[in-house]
């Protein structure tokens, strides 16, 4: 068993039910192989956007199988199923407004649209819940976005220390004050 | 009666006495006849910074008139009467974090105190609700940049089908995933 | 006495334990000196990071000292112990999101984990609660991209008219509308 567990829910009525394959939460798996030189293990949901549904294995993933990242896609917009940044605050004690902001604004470089994203991030107990986009392309600018920050603030909450591929992308550990 | 209702919202305590005239509410009517090839109504409502109120009008507009956009004007600011964010919070099930960010990112291009602007905007319903700056100049900035969003936004939201006049604005309907 | 108080708030375990010296607090104080011409007072408080702590502190300041100005070091990150945002929001009126927009962007031009700054603003009465980030160089980075909207500000809240060594810094004031 790995120590490293990160925690991957695509959040989708069609691709729940097998309507079509869900590339997006492959997509996450793939960069995170990417990234990580660590050891980890993935633990992939696949839900309809139901908001309850998404908060029981968010609290799932966070409470009982620890893992110490928890990466969404999907649900983020603003139709009536979107649903996952309710789910997301309503489990997190603490919002991370800096992770959508800065989304948002390397979205905004690629389509007009990347303003009806709703994504967000926040910390639960000792895990990083992280909302992405949902399509394969606007995930990866988003990762290579925020990522570099990401094993500092697991350090801070107490997760595990994540290393990473320094060729492919750059952690960030700001030298203690 | 034309099927595309758009709201306008001026909350400003002395526009709705006839202290002086709501250059703003007309700014907006006049960019948005610039910016749709649509027919549409504008429905137009010059209201005191009265949250209750504010609110009320809001509900109107969405949930009688069935208004697809409703924009306001006034009340974003930190002054003890401009109360139009909040009254946007209470009246929406989903915020849209992204239109006030990038609002304030485009109004510092030209003023320091674009900091100052709390607005926002979210989803009643069937309608996008979005809080504008009280000046017509800072209007028409914010407008050019978040308009292109608006169509497809309204879209999902499973509203009417606007169509603009691309030589002033270009609207981005991404395709489906 | 002098009219114009602005309070500093160290939140900071370690500080106030005295186990080693607040530099960051220091370090607000020496820009507050650069920055105004007006005359002023610092009401300075070094606490731990206790939630129920800090908000007493922020009344203190605002409602019973009538600082216009209260600047917060601390206690901003994803860390158990880090709870100044939500000490601020719970002790503001309303929010002033672009306020930590804005402080996280510029940071962003240094350090890619400016994302985990939950640093945020608020009104209290008459009074400006800003969260600032931890370290004096930070701080600095913030305060020059924010101050310039904080006379503003405060005279929109009606507090004391601030005026500032226009050489260090701009303080902008648009002419009525």
């Amino acid at each position: 068993m790995s120590e490293i567990k990160i925690g991957v829910i695509t959040a989708s009525d069609r691709a729940s039910k097998g309507i079509y394959e869900d590339i997006s939460g492959v997509a996450i798996q793939d960069t995170m192989k990417e990234y990580l030189t660590s050891e980890f293990e993935i633990l992939y949901r696949c839900i309809p956007d139901e908001q309850e549904q998404i908060e029981a294995t968010m609290k799932e993933l966070c409470d009982k199988e620890k893992c110490c990242l928890v990466v969404t896609t999907g649900g983020t917009g603003p139709a009536l199923r979107d649903v996952t940044p309710e789910a997301t605050e309503n489990v997190c004690e603490k919002m991370m407004p800096g992770f959508g902001e800065l989304m948002r604004q390397v979205s905004l470089q690629y389509v007009p649209t990347a303003i009806l994203s709703r994504q967000t991030a926040g910390i639960r107990g000792n895990s990083l819940i992280i909302n992405l986009p949902g399509k394969p392309k606007s995930i990866r600018e988003c990762l290579d976005a925020v990522f570099p920050a990401v094993p500092y603030c697991i350090d801070l909450i107490e997760g595990p220390y994540l290393e990473v591929n320094e060729s492919v992308i750059k952690a960030f550990r700001p030298k203690a004050k």
